[in-house]
């Protein structure tokens, strides 16, 4: 689905324009052409391979989707891959993508599975004519900074879904089992977004860093700027990790002490019941000559002398701590 | 056994070609020859040796098998082993191997412990003339594109299989045991996969990143295609290698928890015969000086007492989640 | 907040200078401005971005604040970003910022959420104007060193804190939970520092290694020493993340221990019980012909004989250490 | 111990030769000396030293032995330490050494503390004279192949011991405590061929990678061949170590698995016992008015209840996987 | 304290001077001072730093101790910093430091904290006037490969601890808790070792590969040597820690292993006293018509049946390796 189309100069938009037109402004050397798709089919892609010249496995990648980030030159012509990552309703994690194709004269965007569009970028970067003449390489800039930007929200979420785990770990208000399924859920969560920008890191870098694509060239100091975002975003993403791993160690040392405590409840209360059943035991006995046994409060004596030492061995393993 | 001998021109097939003929053909600069063999006998290697001017290096390889990935050069050609994987019957990973001799005009492919053969590439090539001009380098990318692209049901078995046994781990539905075991095999497997995949991501390098040897040049899109495609491969099983690792803990940590839940279950069932039987042996006494002996209903009054507390036991249990 | 505004010339303080002559002072080309922020507001901010001609970019890594350590050039500007790390009342670890603005003839530095000032950085550099002759390289080398050195005292209550737990574990005088707890909060803290530390080590190699911007050059011991320090602070915070991984590892050991201990105690006195508890029961059978029933002393007998046997079965646990 | 000693030229064995002749072909520039120690005495070993102008560090190492496999340059002198793996009769890794000085017209092997010779080396140098034309560099070459073919039978009896100890793991063959034993040690053996495998792979590296030392110049392939047969090996290493980590984990999962399983065994044998006590233990009781106790056929009705209950029992544990 | 203060000429010692007269020495070109301290006041360490010109912060990392193991150059003197090890009397890990600086015409070296003096490096370096000739580049050679060597009896004892732990856990002669104290303890001396040779690894490296300081050109065999005995270290140390890593798991196996036996013991001697209880109490049950009761032999074979029993049950448990 097309979603925009038009057509810019000296940082200024000049007019929306039908797909048809595009070939003759991006002929023009002083202007340049953007254009932004939404999971296009097969035939729009085909129409703008066309339009613009792309190259086909470029295309072919656009088609296929599931790209890891990447940037690659195809001549002139850089086509960047990017994740868009959003929370989903159930908690879990959505990765869409967006395909940027980058020439000196048009920026091609392409975002698949994924509900939230640029268009506040665009309203940006027309409100910004200073930085837009920079021309296709800023609309690049602008594209990747949006998509960058929308990662912390994610992390946030899920290293506040890690203080959960842990607050219920040690709190006990979560059953074990509830912290283990979580853990391993997040950590599945982490994999995802650990894959979507850790290689998009080494990406941005070819965009500042060493011999720059010509249309990237005055902008070291933005995509430098990205770059330290992501980089935030990737040590952050370890961190969570590392501690989601001792976070996985110290639920098993948990669920042990656990075991533990009850297995010193289970013996504290079954020496309760033991210790009755074995005086009981005794004077259940046959002897002809037990002289307790007629006593007038024989039988009292022996309650309370059973209550009596369960009192004391109880009071006993409550010192402990075992009960 | 000799599969296939053609020789192209431009592009285009000119003729199946006895194996007699290979000499004369690939003497023709603008003519290129493409052999395949499928687990050839030492003296059908012998002769491709003598036919095309091998290195007995690389030819002791091919016989010997059970190379690791990698690309040499010898000279002007270029010697590279590539693995075949198959998920077999019984769900294992089978390993094959194809060993591909480059050269300026021949392309000499060895298959061997394989069953899917690259007929199909071969098709592909000759209906793609404009590619197929590129010669022998053409055909190289176009047997690794094949191998590589068959990783991918590979890949996709092996996370369904973890994703099963996670299941199976959270729901309860297999046993602890057939999880571990299933964990490990498929631990085994996929160190597999990365011995195949791994050492193939530097080689693919070599094709087109860097110094490229001469019959790749011109290719670079084309074999960073593969290289694209491998590393996504790699990174997947990296991250289903982390996963299971962290499966393997969460396994533990599981079966930790069952046992908790066990000794919880049987402290609770103790008591239940533990109480009656201490008051059983209550009245098992034998004190003259006990009046409940004489009651009418003593002994179902008894009776309700144990029934009675064993009902409260039960539902304290039962509210602590220990039953 | 203005904390400071002064002009040096020659290494020399000339004067406390208002806000408004900081320009008049940074056209002279042999002289210096030193100015000192706190939590500044928004405003203060853009005046000094107007007042030195700061970058957009790095005027708003300030604003924004919780940036990673790092070394940004803006043409000749230098952006240094370095944590403040506090150990809190609470034993937490406090994380402030200071950023430095570092130009040819001024340093801005930029102090955010940390209660510790710089002022006897600028007291001691005043103290040595042989180094302070050096300029505004000097000034960011005696700030970053500060900020450094504070470090060490942090390091030392976190090791402080991995040997108390660690006496706890051996000693037993802590209980597990609390282990368990400390360690997971400690291997938390040393999350942040490591994350204060590690990216920094990188930002200050760049101030002495390979090509150094221009206003450090010459100070090139200088800025090596903080290397130096910092990476005995890096290493030592590795050391300690490692030996916490094991001491996790460990204190798992030790609770299991503790739970075989229990085992084994709980098997003991259960036996001390059932053992009478049994020969009570035999006695209570109801045989006519049981010698034993009929004796003058078969009851004390009896009882002599459960509690012989008893002293006998606690010895021999007593030796095996169960008890 | 002198094993052997001749002088080759052209690739054709001249003569053996006696010590004392060494002088005299080493100075012919188109001849050279290959020289065979055994277990060296250190006057040997002196002696060889003043014949061949080796350097006293290199002579040093050798006598002392143990050395990392290495290859040092003194001035126009290789010197290369690899070492000779074996299994010993009782399973455990031998490690002997091969200490090789490499000169433009000599070659002086010194094998340590192995028993296996390099005999047929020199006899199937003595078969490819086209080969033994290179000269020292050749003999080099064909010495350390010899080595590292040895070591692919090392690795195939530890990779078979991992396998033996996972079938006793899984089928319960063996004892746990065997397993463990047999991880451990076997952990032992893979370190100690780590040790001796990758320190050698760079120093392959070294001879045919990069500025090659001048004897070993124009034999690029057959380093490489070295080296691609050692990386196989060290990789195979290193995934028989990751394999018996993890082996090490599982296996501890398996004695948690069997815990459970005695304690539900536990459990399920006490309830059998537990239930007729408590039955007996009712009609135990002295009740006046107990019905039961006066019908004829009460006890074995008693007893038929105790059965029949702890038949019920059974066949529930039974079903539940308990017993 | 000053130890030694000498001046050498030609590889010779010229005589034992006073401090006063090293300015003189050092001034004569072929001519150098070696001067020794040992743990020297302040005012020592300023005296030298005025005779020799030393620079201030390299003085000041002298004069505050415990740095890591580097080498600085400042200007043509090299500022070296190297640990001395040594296994103290209650087997801890004593660190102790030198501080080399080395001149064109001098080496001063201070040593703190460390018992072990350097007069033997002394003596051994007279007698080899040869190579003393090499001036103060080779006293630095002498002094780090005398320190380097007192490394192996550490590793070695650190070692042989390691083995005595293995042995105590797999014989259970040491008790669990023990091993796993003795295991962090060894750790902890680990990581302290290693800490003092890693970072030396890369220190010697800078002294023989790439730009050599002036002082050790020409003596790339000497520094080449200390490298390799250094990697061989610290190779050593890695895989004790591997090793350690390992044990602390297997030692965790252990210990669910010997829970499990625990378990197993318990269970087989609770059915031991469980039976005879439950037949008793069959026997005390008061029903009237139990034949059993009143045969004569009754009471002993009712004994003999538990006995009997007793003994079965016994036999299946040592059979099943419970008891």
């Amino acid at each position: 689905m097309l979603i925009n189309c038009a057509a810019y100069q000296d940082g200024r938009k000049l007019a929306d324009i039908p797909q048809t037109a595009i070939r003759d402004y991006v002929r023009r050397p002083d202007c340049f052409v953007w254009v932004a798709l939404r999971d296009p089919e097969v035939v729009e892609l085909e129409a703008m391979r066309e339009e613009f010249g792309l190259h086909e496995l470029a295309v072919e990648d656009t088609h296929n989707g599931h790209q890891r980030p990447k940037m690659e030159e195809y001549g002139d012509m850089l086509f960047v891959v990017v994740h868009l990552l959003e929370i989903g309703a159930a908690g879990q994690v959505r990765v869409g993508e967006v395909d940027i194709f980058v020439g000196a004269n048009y920026v091609l965007s392409v975002r698949n599975r994924s509900n939230v569009g640029f268009l506040n970028v665009r309203d940006r970067c027309e409100r910004e004519p200073h930085l837009l003449k920079f021309g296709s390489g800023f609309v690049l800039y602008a594209l990747m900074d949006a998509a960058v930007d929308r990662y912390f929200p994610v992390i946030d979420a899920l290293e506040q879904e890690l203080e959960q785990i842990e607050d219920g770990m040690f709190t006990k208000e979560n059953s074990a089992r509830d912290n283990i399924e979580a853990l391993y859920a997040l950590k599945r969560k982490l994999t995802i977004v650990q894959h979507s920008t850790t290689p998009l890191l080494e990406t941005v870098h070819k965009l500042f860093g060493g011999r720059v694509p010509q249309v990237c060239v005055g902008m070291h100091e933005y995509y430098r700027d990205i770059y330290d975002h992501l980089e935030r975003i990737v040590k952050h993403v370890e961190a969570l990790r590392d501690m989601l791993n001792t976070a996985i160690q110290v639920n098993l040392s948990l669920i042990s002490l656990d075991d533990s405590a009850i297995t010193k409840k289970f013996a504290a209360y079954g020496a309760l019941f033991a210790m009755p059943t074995m005086v009981a035991g005794i004077y259940g006995m046959n002897f002809e000559a037990m002289p307790e046994l007629r006593w007038t409060y024989g039988y009292p004596l022996a309650l309370a002398a059973m209550l009596g030492l369960d009192v004391l061995l109880w009071r006993r393993f409550r010192r402990a701590g075992w009960i």
